[in-house]
Order: C-alpha cells, then structure tokens, then sequence
C-alpha cells in the first residue's frame, strides 16, 4: 500500500476548492504522496495556487477535457497531464485515503 | 482486503450521478468489485444506467425507503437489495476506496 | 490498519448533517473507532446529536475554529477536541474509510 492520498476535485466552489487545497497541503505535510484529479466542475474552476508543491500531482479529467474542449496547454503549469478516471482509480486503490470533494 | 470501491450515493443531482457513475464504471473496468449504496436525495433520483454491470452491486438505504415510502418492486431491476447502512460500512472497510457523492 | 472510520464534516446543511450522524453511528454500532473532524459550514453548523457515544470522537478544525473566532469553550460538550488537518489526516489514513461529506 503507498503513503498516497488521492483526492477527486468534482466542485468548483470557492470553498470546497479551498477544502482540497487545504486537505492536500496538509497530506503532503505529513510526507504523503498527493494526487489531485480534476474534473467537471473543479477542472472548469481550477486555478494555479497551493496545490503545486513537489508531492502534489494535478491531474485533469480527460473525459471532462473533452466536454469543455479544453487542452493541456490552456491548464499548464496548473496541471502535470490528463489522464482517464480508470488510471486515477488503480492508483487511489493502491492509496490510504481517498475523498471526493 | 478486498479489491473493492464502495460508493455512497447521497446526492441526487445530474452531475453527481453522472459522476458517479463514470467512477464506478471506471471500477468496474480495472476489475473491481463495485458497490453502490443509494441512500437520500440519490436513491429519489436514481435511474437505471450505466451502473448495472455485472460486477457493479446497487443497494438502496433501507431507512432511505422508509422514509421515501418505497419498496423494493418500486426499483427492481435498478436495485440488486435494501440494506442498512451498517452491513454497508461493513463491506466498504474490507474494500480500498470508499466515497461519498 | 485501524478499525476506524473517519468523516470530515465540511456540509453544514441538515440533510448532510444527519448523513454524517447515520454513518458514524453505522460505524460505531459495527465496533469501528469513528473520528468526526468539523471543518467549514459543518463546525458552524454542528449541534450536539447522535454522534456523541463513547466510540465516537468529535474534533474542530483548528483553521476554521480561528476563521469563525470560535473557542472550545463554545462547542464543549460537543467537541472533545481542537486538532489541525495534518493530525486529523495522520489518523486518517491509518484507517479504513475515509469520508468527505
């Protein structure tokens, strides 16, 4: 099992986006690997803040990329790359905590 | 440990649903067991979908349905059985990812 | 890994409220320590309920408890302790289920 915290960032409201930030700060305070995945209406609303230490990895939705027509170069340096919901999960399993926000 | 991801469905919103449901397709897809608790607004909403894989269980909140005045008929095919929140929580801690949407 | 369950009650609403309160009870009547960690509109929110037996552990989110100029003299009985997100999230995940709600 890895030392990993994985959150799915599904609002787009001010103050669950803060919640996430706040709750993957706080992992990665504690030495955990955090993996954020964006989608729907958190990938819309996302934007460059605390998130982007050295042991958070951002990840956008590739289905809700898509929806939105967005591509990678309109989110960088927000986020490290797009993946599908199915890799995100096989990594979460592997993981200790797992939240949809 | 089970290679399990339970999902309680508490909202009952279009997004939240269709959130829901690309998540537990996404489980199911990697081969994981799945498992879908209906519970408040989720199981007033809840239509038959994507979720009825093979691999993908349905339950609805036995408290939810009295609340709601349902029966099981009321839902059948959508619904594999009622059940209680604590034989869910049961199931879900053997398992490695567990959300509430 | 602990028999534990842990719920961060961020929601303030009532239908939430009573979620968080099913599913910690769910848990505690299973024999699981469950831990409550009141966050947001959920610390403000909070009323003295159905979560407070002796297998259920209520914490404030020191963050919030500065945002909303809270003391724990203001929430005692309800809250047996003031404790960071880092704490909350080093219990956590040595858990079995973790629950945003």
């Amino acid at each position: 099992m890895a030392d990993r915290m994985s959150i799915i960032v599904f609002s787009g409201t001010v103050d669950k986006l803060m919640a996430a930030s706040i709750l993957a700060t706080g992992g990665a305070a504690m030495g955990m690997e955090v993996e954020v995945f964006l989608t729907f209406w958190g990938l819309d609303a996302f934007r460059k803040d605390g998130y982007k230490t050295n042991t958070v990895k951002v990840y956008a939705c590739s289905m809700t990329m898509e929806l939105f027509d967005k591509k990678l170069e309109d989110l960088e340096p927000i986020v490290d790359d797009v993946t599908g919901v199915a890799t995100f999960v096989e990594r979460a399993k592997e993981g200790k905590i797992t939240l949809f926000i």
